[in-house]
């Protein structure tokens, strides 16, 4: 770089210079001062806050990282948001969002004048108040931090179909050794120049973890180079601890970045061809804990890890601490940087861009603004045709898939809906979806390649946690989408779940921030049709998993057939702010209602399917109640069963669609109120529960119900192999004839026909296992059960 | 490469290609033959099985890398193991190790002629068969696959402290692109040539996953050798579709492996100096479904994501399938390579390395094999003093971290000992570990870092899926470690839990494998104190995720005290084969038990203590049960209120270390039976049960219990904050304010004393929220109550 051309005349750079210093007093103040926030009076122990918690090591990095974009935005009127993926940068984007007006906007108890300032101080990191992450009540974030790996998943995400968008996603060097970061660099080869925005990582490599250096700091330059072209990018380097050198290599390298994306999206949105970019990137190698503390009781801080936290302990209990404190925070001379009323003087707030330009009021950052409902076409259009129950359907998710199709083709116009999943969209059953759109891909094709383009809407590489994190990303800027997985992978994000349940409960809560999109997950590939995989594929858990998290956020749903599939899928992508998560089959499987019975059902969600009942005006002597298209089909085959066999015995079929149903009313929204649960479940007779999950999740959600003691539920039990669907019923308990045992083992009063009848499903049993022993496959009965009319 | 010089004679190379052909031939029997599996007749529709499932794709390239495997353990008398990474790679793993003889002698029954060879095609994924997966039954496997990303943080965890064994790690490029997999390449800079054996991975990039291409086949080969370079390895490539120039091209290049390995381990060892090495791997760049039909139905299958599972789906329906079936099974020209008994013939059987240097019968894969127990000091010489219930103390795990510091100095002889965590360990406590041995670490360090060195013991990388990869390697090779982890974020290895449970589920089922240690997980920093981190790191269900695996594994504990904490570490390091979850606290809190007690409180798991209830000979009128160290200190704080204000109360206190006592003694077998259970809860009096996790799951425990319908729960809500610890449980009504107006609600007996000491503990709770907003830390009272004991 030739060195009589500067990026900064000596002016800017003084006074950006000056900003960064008021970030950084911003940043100490609010770990440590609970009152005096300008020390306009001398520092006494009085003003520091009884317990000092919070975040400096990567806070002064990430300062002067928003100093400088808050250049280039002016500079090239870019329309940015930041994402902060250290896990702790709580003090700098509040920082910064309250310098440039934003906060107080939102929090205009939280003034920009000394009063102001003492408040933003308290809250932080106090009972009651802000964490010391980018957390919901910050604006400009949609990605807290706290947990570690998701920043650039999540920048992605909010980078697809916003073509004028560029996302500055500064990552953490010990983020980046976690799995979901080490793979999401490769996000690159999903963003196409042409239609979606950019994503300018900055690696924040300041060298330490909590306790430890970072990898990234301790392999060679060279090593850390290869790694980020070997990921498909073009690193610059900005490296040094000086700030005016760095002040002018830091800018430098962002203009170069700036016009670098703006040259490749001009080029391939001018030519409409797109050979996937190199996209720049900034190495920033700055100290951890940058302008704090040098060194206290003989250890070094700046530098090391010793910064990460509070890097001055406790002024209370060691004499030097406050002087110490004192000199730290007057090192950054606050009384040139805000004005007597202790507002920031003119000359540095004009730095700053103005209105939704900056990073703390973009729109993009609290996608609710500018959400737009999906344009929907009628699912009842998508209806398989049930002219009887138990007729023959062609696969639940392939069903919906059709109607997926038509949602992407409806909302091409607005682009504002994706399809994820790891690599299993068609193996999940929605490969209609490519009869409209392929999926996006921006690395090399070959002849014979099959539905990629850089234009899809589909998106799949084999990372749960990168298809959970580019989801979370595109619906926390305001989009709609769907996660499809395997039911026993999705595990693989339930970290991610709970960090994206907590983020709706909290924004909730926060009157500026606007509902986003409900997260839906579609678990096809379920744990009772395995027959490919076996054990290592079969774990019904996520419900149990999901259902931990605030009741006003989750909602589960176990549609019976593809008629509910469609009715239930239509209502998830109507829904707001909730976690939606829809277990269905992919294989053909019997087909109960019509769309019509469908719909009426899915709104009550849980309901008795009289066609399948037999009880008439009387009370039942059982109730049969299922949930899961599997257990739904073996329990009506039990139905069927103990009709022929017990034709006096009068049974009730209970089928549940909304899980949350089973729960008390005062526990979750769509619980029932008790009258109307002894009203299905009866208040005194037995309840033989099939379930699709682990049992004791229905005990869980009904142990408050009268009834409860007389609920008896089957359902996976871990017992699992490469088997056939009915044997993997079987070897659960969950199948037919075990169904049917336990209503006679329920019933005395069945007498000796119960008992017949139960040594014969004995006997049915050990036929069966003979059978699939000889066979591998299910005895014909079983194949070709077709679910009758019962005889009038 | 010299073409003059050659790895591989050609007669060599010709019977390798044969053994190559015969482990083919074994992949597409075991896919399609139900009979004639040396087709000594005509090929018959009725031979071919009626379910066809199995996963071709990856097999003959794992085949072909079994095969060279093979050739150098023997040219260079290897000890090597082997993991398949990809998903499905069950038919080569299966097909090799009875090509080697492995199989046959730990399953007799599937002998080395015509019948074993039936029945080896017949069992492959068959109803109660063997998986497509290298799973648990077949040997010479630690690593199931199936799902996806785990297999180099297996591989490393097998080679630390196995200074002689080398682990070939096929990683799939599917795989790849998980996060934990892109993350665990930098796994190399934690391997100490000296002390530890080495890894050599093998990336098979055949190009494609289920349905798509992968990534790094559709970069550039320039950044794929940038990626690797930059990740530490020195890649070798070897590429190509033609077998003849393929095997002297993997020859050589793994001859070039183990030579580069070798000297590596050689010239660390003799110098006793550590440079980090860049360690060799190779890049096997070879057709999908290699030698595979080329094409069926005018689709072309080798060489694509079509050759993924079973390339000719369904013979019975397609005419001319089955003679495409009959071409490509007689292309590896099985007459030549079996004799007439239907065993391989000598001159290939003599490629296989013999004894415990077969790859299936390597004793590291079988890891029971080479347990050792732990040489464990007497835990009760760690005791923290109690002389009265209720003394400060200084930290559960900090007394916990000097017992296992002396762990890993008695077993430094046997170096079978190691501790795991994410950037944690000092953090969670366990400083104490490096007063005796550091962090392993073997890329750069700098002056000013701590307890940094190649031989270190303690295992950090910023990554959950490491931690618990790396431990389960190390188990699963029989040793022994434990994996400390924040509470909340523990949910990051939920999956992987899950595989290792299961393994561990079916192992204990497979009479030649051997029971190895328990994987322990040390949950410290837990929901109830993140003072710093607020809402996002409060998560305690993990141990409802554990529950759900089978009873026989999984082990709970929630030891209220240090003592209680040392007693169940050193139960937990002696056990086998389980998972035990231990969840403890890391910040100063009062302890009760004197170590004589609290080992016995720990052999019962629940018990009174006497010493805090009041019920003399009589019945009590409430239990005040507990479960969790914050839990038990507010129960007692409640019981300390109540016996001030309401002194004829007669209250027992339960106390629970084994949450599994709860559960009934069918379901788990650490339950109580009824009776027990009965005699601590009573039949008919109010429980009011404080604890550590979400409510519900001591509701899904005891759901049967005779008193369940008494029994109130009061645990975590998803409420949470940056708050103080007293506050959190406030939030959450598990305070022992909240605590004791249970027990008055639930006792109307208590009249109007009862409704008195109501009104001042809503006073209390007023006054305390008034007192944190003003002062952001607690009222003195709740900061410096004492338990004292009652009054005579």
């Amino acid at each position: 770089m030739p060195t009589d051309h500067k990026t900064l005349t000596p002016d800017l750079l003084a006074r950006m210079d000056a900003y960064w210093r008021a970030a950084n007093y911003l940043a100490v103040g609010q770990i440590y001062l609970g009152e005096n926030p300008l020390l306009r009076r001398p520092l006494a122990l009085a003003d520091v806050k009884p317990m000092l918690l919070g975040h400096w090591g990567t806070t002064p990095g990430q300062n002067f990282i928003y100093v400088h974009l808050n250049r280039v935005i002016k500079k090239y009127d870019l329309n940015m948001i930041y994402v902060s993926g250290p896990g702790h940068g709580g003090p700098a984007v509040v920082g910064n969002t309250y310098l440039e007006g934003t906060y107080s906007e939102v929090y205009p108890d939280i003034s920009r004048d000394v009063e102001g300032l003492q408040k933003l101080f308290r809250q932080f990191s106090f009972p009651g108040g802000i964490p010391s992450h980018a957390s919901p009540e910050c604006p400009g974030s949609i990605h807290e931090g706290g947990e570690l790996g998701y920043s650039l998943s999540h920048s992605f995400g909010a980078a697809f179909d916003n073509p004028d968008l560029i996302v500055a996603c500064i990552v953490g060097d010990g983020e980046a050794e976690t799995g979901p970061l080490a793979t999401a660099w490769h996000s690159n080869k999903f963003l196409d120049p042409m239609t979606d925005g950019a994503v300018l990582p900055i690696l924040h490599l300041n060298g330490y973890k909590i306790a430890n250096p970072t990898l990234l700091a301790r392999i060679t330059r060279e090593e850390l180079d290869q790694l980020l072209r070997g990921y498909g990018w073009t690193p610059l380097f900005v490296e040094g601890s000086d700030p005016a050198l760095m002040h002018e290599a830091m800018a430098t390298a962002l203009d170069d970045s700036v016009e670098q994306i703006c040259k490749i999206q001009q080029e391939a949105r001018a030519s409409g061809h797109a050979v996937r970019p190199r996209w720049p990137m900034i190495v920033l190698d700055s100290p951890k804990g940058w302008t704090g503390p040098k060194e206290v009781d003989g250890l070094q801080i700046e530098g090391t890890f010793r910064a990460h936290q509070v890097p001055i302990k406790d002024p209370a209990t060691h004499p030097g601490h406050l002087a110490l404190l004192d000199d730290w925070l007057r090192s950054y001379r606050a009384e040139e940087l805000f004005d007597e009323q202790g507002r920031l003087i003119p000359e540095l707030a004009e730095l700053a861009p103005i209105g939704t330009r900056r990073m703390g009021a973009n729109p993009h950052a609290n996608g609710g603004q500018l959400l737009r409902d999906l344009h929907l076409p009628d699912f009842r259009e998508y209806a398989f045709k049930v002219p009887e129950p138990g007729v023959p359907g062609i696969g639940d998710t392939i069903v919906l898939g059709m109607f997926l199709r038509d949602v992407m083709k409806w909302n091409e116009g607005q682009r504002n809906f994706r399809v994820f999943g790891p690599d299993e969209t068609l193996s999940n059953g929605l490969g209609a979806l490519f009869e409209f759109t392929p999926r996006q891909w921006d690395a090399a094709t070959v002849e014979g390649d099959e539905f990629l383009e850089p234009t899809g809407r589909v998106m799949e590489m084999l990372s749960e946690h990168q298809c959970e994190g580019w989801l979370e990303g595109y619906l926390l800027t305001g989009r709609h989408g769907l996660f499809n997985c395997y039911e026993a992978f999705i595990h693989i994000v339930d970290s991610m779940f709970n960090q994206h349940a907590k983020w709706l409960k909290v924004t909730s809560t926060i009157p500026w921030r606007r509902n986003i999109a409900s997260l839906n997950y579609l678990l096809a590939s379920h744990v009772w049709r395995q027959d490919h995989n076996g054990f290592t594929h079969q774990d019904p858990g996520f419900i149990d998993h999901v259902v931990n998290k605030k009741a006003e956020i989750t909602r589960v749903y176990l549609p019976p057939d593809s008629n509910c599939l469609l009715s239930v899928m239509d209502h998830c992508l109507r829904s707001r702010h909730y976690v939606n998560v829809v277990v269905a089959g992919k294989h053909p499987a019997p087909q109960w209602l019509t769309m019509d019975a469908a719909v009426k059902h899915c709104i009550k969600g849980i309901g008795i399917w009289e066609w399948a009942s037999n009880e008439g005006d009387e009370a039942p002597d059982v109730v049969m109640a299922c949930c899961g298209d599997v257990p739904t089909l073996e329990t009506l085959a039990a139905v069927s069963i103990l009709r022929e066999h017990l034709p006096t015995l009068k049974i009730r079929v209970v089928n549940v669609v909304d899980l949350m149903r089973l729960q008390p009313q005062s526990e979750h929204p769509h619980g029932l109120i008790d009258a109307d649960f002894d009203a299905l479940f009866t208040k005194d007779k037995p309840v033989i529960f099939a379930f699709h999950g682990y049992p004791w999740l229905v005990h869980r959600l009904s142990y408050r119900r009268c009834n409860h003691g007389n609920i008896h539920v089957r359902g996976y039990k871990e017992e699992g192999t490469i088997t056939t669907p009915f044997d993997m019923t079987v070897l659960n308990d969950l199948d037919r004839f075990h169904l049917a045992m336990d209503v006679v083992d329920r019933l005395p009063q069945t007498g000796d026909r119960g008992l017949a009848l139960k040594r014969k499903l004995q006997g049915k049993l050990m036929e069966h296992k003979k059978h699939i022993r000889l066979h591998g496959q299910d005895m014909p009965e079983i194949r070709n059960w077709r679910w009758e009319a019962a005889p009038a």
